[in-house]
């Protein structure tokens, strides 16, 4: 019998982090001030992060090693295992070999954790008292936390409204370890009060919540600004995820030949995916592996946007980043899968889209849920709403296998349980959730409202 | 620094439970017939137990192998962490070494599913087509529900109405692994149409639910009835959860001093602490271990109930049992550790507690789950309610170490997590928590009406 289960010995956890800039074939191009549309330098961004972590955003290092404490936090509940997925196979009938590297056992129930702890060590370090945040499902706000707990720091949390309501139970969990919570748009800024005021029953966005956490981060000294997916320092947190992933595949001789990931801002797919895309990038690859970013028809990011730059936010007060963007005022309908509720995309990711080296596709939320539906049947483990959509991306492919007989290795980034979706399943089961198209004026409206930037690039 | 995480080889999972009754001084008492109150013979239970399951139940073979479709679908899982709980014994400013063992990592979050999947085994083995059962919080009937889809069998699951109600969603996972879910008491039995003619506002017990459930499988020959604890073969099929401990604790050269875990019918107390105690009794340990069992102020079993005959349910259609008890017709308060709203307990322990080999203490909700929020911050795991009266038991000998400075080594049996109890932790949190007493009267008013049984033991 193959084996189930591929544990990496605690002692083994990788303890440097990987940062793909180091092996980009082209460079990327820089975040542009919001106001003078010019190249950013360090010192914006200061009244928001630590300096630290501004240095990690731009760092061309390839191996960044983690800070003891972080270690030390990371050691409760990582490594974590490496599943072949032996049920899943078998149900489908396919001669393709499954395997899923599960976040879900961090004691927030997502990967979130991995670069939560990070952020909020590096900025107790700079002598922060307080971090703000958005978060969409809350499994962001849950892992920043525990980890400003674990720090000693406090912690709000601006949380999407519809996942708010959607997912009260993530709330508690927020509470639990500390952190004030509000429903976003709020009244607690100026960037909340401006968008209820054209619409009390606006159902918010990340983007919206993004800027309601920097205008608080902005406007108190003794707080910082946190972001839980899209920036480099953020994806470059997560790649313990892929790197553990490599030493687990070394353990059993296998190598993935695809592999597929949930795409929101990108953390989760980064994380996964570019310690295997950075052994292609420097020719030390054993297999000329594909990476698909799987994304929700709903707002489908990377299959419908246009490459071009953007605002992090709707307030426009983040930097311009050169993203796939569906335009920072682009309001996503209320999927079950919040975390993946996102007008823009990691930077990187979005560069590798562009040259072709990552690879995207979009499933609207029936079809996703009748994937973790069956997945959860096989395999027992019930993913969180926005993990299915790599689940789905995996079982496609792996019925693709079995219609031409390859025996390929499909990996599954399975970022977080479902534990507290699981009244989304509940509808799925009842048979009401609603497969959200994104009608093609609505695409052109958000996209219509971007800026017009020729970086000369 | 000490390590955090002791993970066990998947190897090295035991693959043969250990059964205490080969070691016991005393042989237990025979369940008596409900209607002859006669020792029982094998054949009163083959209606609704398959025999191999009925000979584990009265063996004193020490050890007894796992057959294999068990060991690989426990190895889904399997092994399960000891944790070291370094920042709960720094936030207690304690000189004990704490230690927990985590069961939540289950798909369906608890021990439950070690015998879930035993059970359904062997009644597969037996041309089995349905399993029959109850289920309190949901924790058994979510365990019993995965593990016949595993094993290709229907599962109908009673559930009690309070939790019905109170955790929605784990009905929705049950349905998710192909479960029908009734709320208990149903009008899908003589035995629940007989509570709801008596009081159609019935909350539910799990005395009740087993009636149902006990009824369901003796009234159809392709179904049987399983039970989530209490019984000697569920301790039994637990025991993997001390066997692994034991090998866990010699990785890092320690050895408990005391082993606290939560109490209701007492499969999780007792499959962590046989291993440990079988040691003792075979003068094997390395230490004299004390064992306390926890248990809810609101369903005091071993605290304040009587050792005496009683039966397993409120219909009287189970075996007489000597053990501790309230009365088959005792009604816990709606506690939120629905799991142990049991009016009696495992035979086994009740003997080892009126022997004096394992303690007993009880406490209301509110200290439980302040000891709850506390290990939450401190360790970012939150315990399953039920969990959570180990811990404050386990708190409680940390504190006492304090005074004394005594190092000394405890075990939490940390039998699941609390993910879907958050709302039980939000009413926590808003201090809308009852601490329900048991009053004297009521106490009385159940154990009055036990039958008076003289076995000339």
């Amino acid at each position: 019998m193959p084996e189930r289960r591929i544990i990496l010995p605690g002692a083994k956890m990788p303890t440097a982090w990987y940062n793909i800039m180091a092996d980009m074939p082209t460079p990327p191009a820089p975040y542009l001030h919001p106001a003078t549309r010019e190249p950013l330098t360090p010192d914006a961004l200061t009244p928001i992060f630590p300096m630290s972590l501004i240095e990690q955003e731009v760092s061309t290092q390839r191996w960044v090693d983690m800070p003891g404490d972080v270690v030390e936090a990371l050691r409760q509940y990582r490594t974590t295992p490496l599943l072949r997925a032996l049920r899943l196979e078998k149900a489908l009938g396919t001669p393709a070999r499954i395997y899923y590297k599960y976040e879900g056992q961090s004691p927030t129930g997502s990967h979130k954790s991995n670069t939560a702890i990070a952020q909020a060590y590096y900025n107790k370090q700079a002598g922060i008292k307080r971090l703000a945040t958005e978060t969409g499902a809350g499994q962001w706000g849950s892992a920043l936390s525990l980890a400003c707990n674990w720090f000693g720091m406090d912690c709000t949390v601006y949380m999407v409204k519809v996942s708010f309501h959607q997912k009260p139970y993530r709330k508690t969990m927020m509470r639990m370890w500390g952190a004030e919570v509000f429903a976003s748009p709020s009244d607690k800024t100026h960037a909340g009060r401006d968008i209820l005021a054209k619409d009390p029953e606006s159902l918010g966005s990340l983007g919206v919540a993004i800027s309601e956490a920097v205008e608080d981060a902005a406007t108190h000294d003794d707080t910082n600004y946190s972001l839980g997916s899209v920036l480099n320092h953020v994806l470059m947190h997560q790649t313990i995820i892929g790197l553990e992933c490599i030493e687990q595949f070394d353990m059993v001789g296998e190598y993935p030949d695809v592999i597929v990931g949930c795409c929101g801002g990108g953390s989760n797919f980064g994380g996964l995916v570019f310690p295997f895309l950075g052994q292609k990038l420097r020719g030390e690859a054993k297999k000329d592996t594909r990476y698909i970013g799987v994304e929700p028809a709903a707002c489908p990011t990377l299959t419908r946007g246009q490459y071009r730059f953007d605002y992090g936010d709707v307030a426009q007060t983040t930097p311009l980043v050169l993203m796939y963007t569906l335009g920072h005022n682009f309001m996503p309908a209320g999927i079950h899968a919040g975390g993946l509720r996102y007008h823009g995309m990691s930077a990187l990711i979005s560069q590798f889209v562009k040259e072709g080296r990552i690879e995207a596709s979009a499933y609207p939320q029936n079809p996703v849920f009748q994937a973790a539906d069956l997945f959860a049947k096989a395999e027992g483990l019930i993913p969180a709403p926005e993990s299915a959509h790599a689940v789905k991306g995996a079982i496609d492919e792996a019925l693709k296998a079995k219609e031409t007989g390859e025996e390929k290795v499909i990996l599954i980034g399975l970022s977080g349980h479902g534990f507290l979706d699981l009244g989304a399943y509940e509808n799925y089961l009842d048979g009401k959730l609603v497969d959200f198209a994104l009608p093609e004026d609505e695409l052109c409206r958000a996209l219509g409202e971007l800026p017009e930037i020729d970086l000369k690039m």
